[in-house]
């Protein structure tokens, strides 16, 4: 594979990813009966979320602030979402899988963009986490429900994961690219297996009223 | 209209659009039973949230961090609120008008920044609708509920189709004080036209459970 | 006291402010019947939430990107409340000290990085009370329910308070640390002295429907 593809291949994955995000927040806003232009807006959020709020804690220009390809993108999955309604939801393995794969993705992006601005290892981690998952939650502030993330945790935890993969396999020098799908990879598969097998980790128990 | 007198005329709309976004935003916290300082904090936060969102994502100075007058409305607000109680509520047609003239206002203010710091025209539209309609969105998620804004669609609309005349208007080369009065306008004339005939854009159907 | 001895006594009540920060989200969180990482992220957020608002809107480097003592403090905070759950609660009045003693801390710390920033004193006094409590209204967000701070105004009164006090021993050109040590202890005061009292502020009045 020359760069060039491997580039078109990630920005595939980039556009998937934002779509399957842009979906999953289109989606929570039919169920509350918004109106096309709140899902819209739903849906952006749910796609950009993460990395806007990385870019502005690690003080870099805001990813999407030259590109109007994610506001398009989630154009065309609200158009999708009005012309095929229940037929797009019946997709839901085909949405789940871009979504995981978009999760992957994000999280490697946001450890890299981490790492040009100088952070620590375990803040880059952290920051990895926030792209791939803070845009899930916001849908979920704005919809007025306590965080997903809150509850189906191995998310975020998958996301950890593959940070932990990636700063691994950086101490044995292998190549970014080798490093960024072998960490993608362990994001994408530990979501997986957790959502098949219902693996979660335990609830805490109520430590009393005040 | 001297320059002079057109800078007072703009403080002047700027301070009534400051004054009936804080009103708007110590109402509702009024029907919470909040107490004063919770009142103070959610009609501040619902005045400059948009301005201070914006100013974050664009990386530049807050625009309130340098003068007090916004801190300083926002108690003038609250003592009419505290005094007038009711009959400042029945003025809810004059706030209404005020609350409008703001939302064209901060809507050309938020465009005009984003144009300083030179981004390309569809995200300095994106930063007008910003400033005019994320105070009321931090506003009610505060006091947890769904933003208005998902179903109330036209108020983030009418700033777009601002945003879109502004630039229109910018390619014909016009002065720039005849875009922002004619964006404005137009931000208010769609916003009480849609008010008053009930204007609204589709639900989007309920895409089912997962 | 030397000086090594008051950078370790700050840092000892840095750490068991942020401790009981901490505990406060997770006791939230084991309401909600979450799991261990949403009860480590909402612990988390409530204790580096309000520095972190407050640096990114001061513009500055993120206080705990370069130092893991807070993630590392939470994750403690986690494990205690997970192996001694209610008889972790029963402390509650002495996690109560902790943190009033904390946020007395936590403010005097936003008001010193805002003065160094050039903000004027009014800013500085907004940012001391945005870094003692906007952690915890974020916190009451991501838990669904209206935040606290609204309810329970000494809270952040008492912040501001402080920094009054702050700005009045400024005028009189006293030393730094004794700045610093009175507007800590005024913070602890005046909430100790409203919670024992009940002291609080009226409720505004409902303003109608709209």
């Amino acid at each position: 594979m020359t760069i060039f593809n491997a580039f078109d291949f990630i920005s595939l994955i980039d556009l998937l990813g934002t779509f399957a995000f842009a979906v999953s927040g289109i989606k929570l806003a039919s169920r509350q009966r918004m109106d096309w232009f709140g899902a819209y807006i739903i849906g952006l959020v749910t796609a950009i979320g993460g990395g806007t709020v990385r870019d502005v804690l690690l003080d870099t220009d805001l990813f999407w602030i030259e590109d109007p390809t994610y506001l398009t993108t989630t154009a065309v999955a609200l158009v999708t979402a009005i012309i095929f309604n229940k037929r797009l939801f019946r997709l839901g393995r085909t949405l789940f899988i871009f979504d995981t794969i978009g999760l992957g993705l994000f999280t490697v992006v946001g450890i890299e963009k981490s790492l040009e601005v100088g952070l620590p290892f375990w803040a880059c981690i952290g920051m990895g986490a926030v792209t791939g998952s803070v845009g899930g939650v916001i849908r979920d502030i704005l919809i007025n429900e306590v965080p997903l993330l809150f509850r189906q945790d191995i998310y975020a935890l998958a996301c950890i994961a593959g940070g932990l993969v990636y700063f691994g396999l950086f101490q044995l020098n292998c190549s970014p690219m080798v490093i960024g799908l072998i960490s993608a990879f362990t994001v994408i598969f530990i979501r997986l297996v957790a959502v098949k097998y219902h693996i979660h980790l335990p609830t805490l128990k109520t430590m009393g009223e005040e």
